[in-house]
């Protein structure tokens, strides 16, 4: 029952607004307050996904780290429940007692847990921690092509917002840059306002490790098993790094290590420069504005990929620019000349070798490991583009044996070696699997859903730059390009797995003809014997006879 | 071919990086140029989506600006082509020529449109104009619980933006905000490095309007007809917005009008305070250091929703809190435990007066001005709430006569009246309406699918916040108090429906049985005659009584 002055705000708010009543209204959104509202798009939007975010963000920055420093990752993953009361139920996405017309307090009701994530990376210098931990859209890796799992400089920051919004308790961070090096202490909150780090505390400290980072973050999250949970992940992260070594500790259970089964670390992936083809007018604009290059000759050969001096010299004839103009000069028109020849001008795809797939070997290898089948295969497509983006798709396959053979098969996507659990429907690579036609490779389908039988697939999209649905990259956006690639990878795969369905069906047809044989000739030997009056030799001899005959018409 | 210096910089790129060369690539990201790179999350993937997005973004904000002045909205829409060449085929999410390999110019080329969009609202007042059109995350509803189009303050600067980036040329504006104050026209860019306006014109002007505003955008875009298209986007508008008159000239065609069907607003949404059971420990400590409240009895009573005095008595004294304390003086642990006792205190639901529901008849009128069908039905549901906010679902179903009767229903999906055209399978919507049992209505489905028959399904959903799965609003998040209400509203339009469908059956049988009796009674008739010897009028007597007697066993 609102008291009766909330009701003539009420009134009020009925009123009409002019222009003036309206303006009053206008208001700048900080990034975090955004964030904190839509946390949905940042993977927040239920207790078990928040949990399993949290932890996905900070395993992708530790890899990424290791790997950009040379170093074979290891990285221990701990779930520690705490003792503290639950908090407000309304985070609970699964809370349906808020959804009937009276709001019951909340039965269903999660814990607070305290997440551990250490590597055995560089670590992290002291003064860049607090805006690494405590401000959104701040990172290394989103104005650089360059494939690497993390990209936009959200994710961690946003966990570490989470805790806080749940818990009030700020993220603890241990770093060592080297065993000559002191380790450093953080305890840093992000002000949602000012999107802007608080430091709590600042300190050197004892810590027995020579190099890596520690981040803590208490949450109330709630701890599941099954298809979306931090186990699963952790099960893929391993398929799809074999060169990773991953210690688990669950709640309440023993520790669980994932062995590395590769030996060295992936091909290092280089940055590249943006390919021309990929470039609109705006972005075009600020690159002529912000380059060093004296004059747009140089200017195209240094800051695009692929464009020689005979590329250069191409473009600029077919823009009617001189190639010694200064770059700052051009003109709106000048520049929309520039781009037009740039589309009319042909140029090489970009490079591949800022590209790190996982490899056919190894897809095999992460398969055969992590999966019980009869049959495993592996492809890996050649680089293809997507809005000047360079991309490669790897299909695996893992088949029969233990699998459920009467369920849907079960897909397993990956982007830049990082696992994607949720929103499967909204993805490009489920879409594709949708419309490959499986039936042709001897399974089962009903039209518009998955192929079923005792399949696993695997499909991984490496790329400089996955457009992801939404900030909590769990979907592949829908680009043709993208589609059309993973369904080329799935029917090469699909072929050899037809040749492998082909060849089990024929030699059970063989064993069957053969137990026919066994089971028939010598009844026909006993009624020859007694029609032609044969004695029991002459009888064999006709047995052997048969069989052989028949023996060899069934090779045929 | 990479020149080679581009060779060298790729080799050292190779090298491992250390925590120092990490550090070193550490940069802030501007919101600007994350949704510039990220700018499928605004729904500007590709050039028919942009232009649509462009489009929705405008008429959302006059349709909001129009009902909160109380003004019956009316709307023009206008797309032109325009004469200049196209730019850089890579915006093109379309171009399948970028996939391949071998990169060649770009065939399928996008135009250059010019989107203009005019109401007959209350007009802005000049110095919010800038903001409003050249600054990201800038708005007079996200602060707000209050049913509205826009929330996010994102929308319109995108589009902006998209403009911009593709054809370089600013933002128009015309506004008066009344007959007796002069017209304004802006022109406006934003500055994509600080997300701030760059004024380019600001000047007064002569417009022949009382009062209104005019939105200009050129634009890099493809116009396009069919399911996703700006005709759709405008006849769904039409349908869940009886009460607006829409005009809209496509290029190169003749003004279609949509007349209004309801001739008065619909009540106006009141705005109403966060809900206790919605409120998570970070959002409350922000809160309680904000009030200008004394106490933390005024504070709860002031600043939530259905908190009265006896209810703030019993959440304050389940958390062993005195009702004098200042609200600034509360430690964690006493909002810890503040939170703990609203828990579990029972608190009424939200009031449900913030939401404007189209309400059943105008849903059915809308349904029937736009859609042909035989049979028409419709459902308001009660009230619900999901995460603390009010929501309400609307059903309608339109049946029969012309539409399709092989194909798959079609689900028109509204939020907050706007209709949602992209990302269908990614919506609770959707996820509703498939997970629904629509054979027990008399109508086909197979496993997984929409049902299939001449059926149209309208789902809306009106909400002081929608929560959507990416900021460019095209699909509703997996909340499941709201996939349940959806389920329930379109399992009682199914009954409705039912009941027609059945009676249909019945009727058809009667048809035939009555056809049988005329068709065979007069045979009998004869065959009697000749069998009992009776003259005509006796014969004549048996069928008359034959007939009257199966007539009424058909109506048992």
């Amino acid at each position: 029952m609102p008291t009766t002055d909330k009701k003539r705000n009420r009134r009020q708010d009925r009123a009409p607004l002019d222009a003036k009543a309206q303006a009053s209204r206008q208001r700048e959104i900080s990034i975090s307050e955004f964030f904190t509202k839509n946390r949905h798009l940042l993977g927040f939007d239920s207790p078990a996904k928040a949990l399993l975010t949290t932890i996905k963000e900070a395993v992708d920055n530790s890899l990424d780290a290791c790997e950009e420093a040379g170093i074979l990752p290891r990285v221990r993953v701990e779930i520690h429940l705490e003792q503290d009361p639950p908090v407000a139920s309304g985070v609970n996405g699964n809370d349906n007692n808020s959804s009937n017309g009276n709001a019951k307090p909340g039965t269903v009701r999660e814990e607070r847990y305290k997440i551990v994530v250490e590597d055995n990376g560089p670590g992290i210098v002291v003064n860049q921690i607090p805006r690494i931990f405590g401000k959104l859209l701040y990172g290394s890796k989103f104005h650089t092509l360059r494939q690497s799992r993390g990209q936009q400089g959200i994710g961690i920051s946003a966990a570490g917002m989470y805790g806080q919004l749940t818990t009030g308790r700020p993220v603890t961070i241990y770093s060592r840059t080297g065993p000559d090096q002191a380790a450093h202490r953080f305890e840093i909150q992000l002000d949602m306002k000012k999107n802007e780090p608080v430091i709590l505390a600042d300190e050197e400290t004892i810590w027995e490790v020579d190099q890596g980072t520690r981040v803590e973050i208490v949450l109330t999250g709630s701890y599941k098993r099954g298809q979306h949970s931090v186990d699963t992940y952790l099960q893929q992260t391993a398929i799809a790094n074999p060169h990773v070594q991953l210690t688990y500790c669950a709640p309440k259970g023993e520790p669980v290590v994932y062995e590395s089964v590769a030996a060295e670390l992936p091909v290092a992936a280089v940055e590249i420069q943006p390919h021309p083809h990929g470039v609109e007018l705006g972005i075009m604009a600020r690159m002529l504005k912000e380059t060093k290059c004296r004059n747009v000759n140089s200017f195209l050969k240094e800051e695009f990929c692929r464009v020689g001096p005979k590329t250069a010299e191409a473009i600029l004839t077919a823009a009617k620019l001189p190639p010694r103009k200064n770059p700052k000069r051009l003109q709106q028109d000048d520049i929309q000349r520039l781009l037009g020849a740039i589309t009319e001008t042909k140029i090489p795809a970009p490079p591949t070798d800022c590209l790190s797939p996982i490899g056919e070997e190894l897809v095999l290898a992460g398969l055969q490991h992590g999966i019980t089948a009869d049959f495993y295969t592996s492809v890996t497509r050649p680089a293809a583009v997507y809005r000047g983006n360079p991309f490669q798709i790897e299909v695996g396959l893992a088949y029969g044996a233990q699998l459920p053979g009467d369920e849907l098969a079960r897909v397993m996507r990956f982007a830049n070696r990082v696992p994607l659990l949720y929103q499967a429907s909204a993805c490009a690579i489920h879409k594709a699997t949708l419309t490959a036609n499986w039936r042709s490779y001897g399974l089962q389908q009903s039209r518009g859903a998955l192929p079923s039988g005792p399949l696993v697939i695997l499909v991984h999209m490496a790329s400089v730059w996955v457009p992801f649905t939404s900030e909590s990259k769990e979907a592949v956006a829908h680009y043709p390009e993208i589609i059309k690639e993973v369904r080329l990878g799935l029917q090469e795969a699909g072929r050899h797995l037809q040749r492998h369905i082909r060849r089990r069906v024929r030699e059970r047809e063989a064993e069957q003809k053969q137990s026919y044989i066994q089971k028939y000739i010598p009844h026909i030997g006993d009624a020859l014997q007694e029609i032609l009056i044969l004695d029991d030799n002459e009888r064999d001899e006709v047995i052997v006879t048969l069989t052989d005959t028949l023996e060899r018409s069934r090779k045929f």
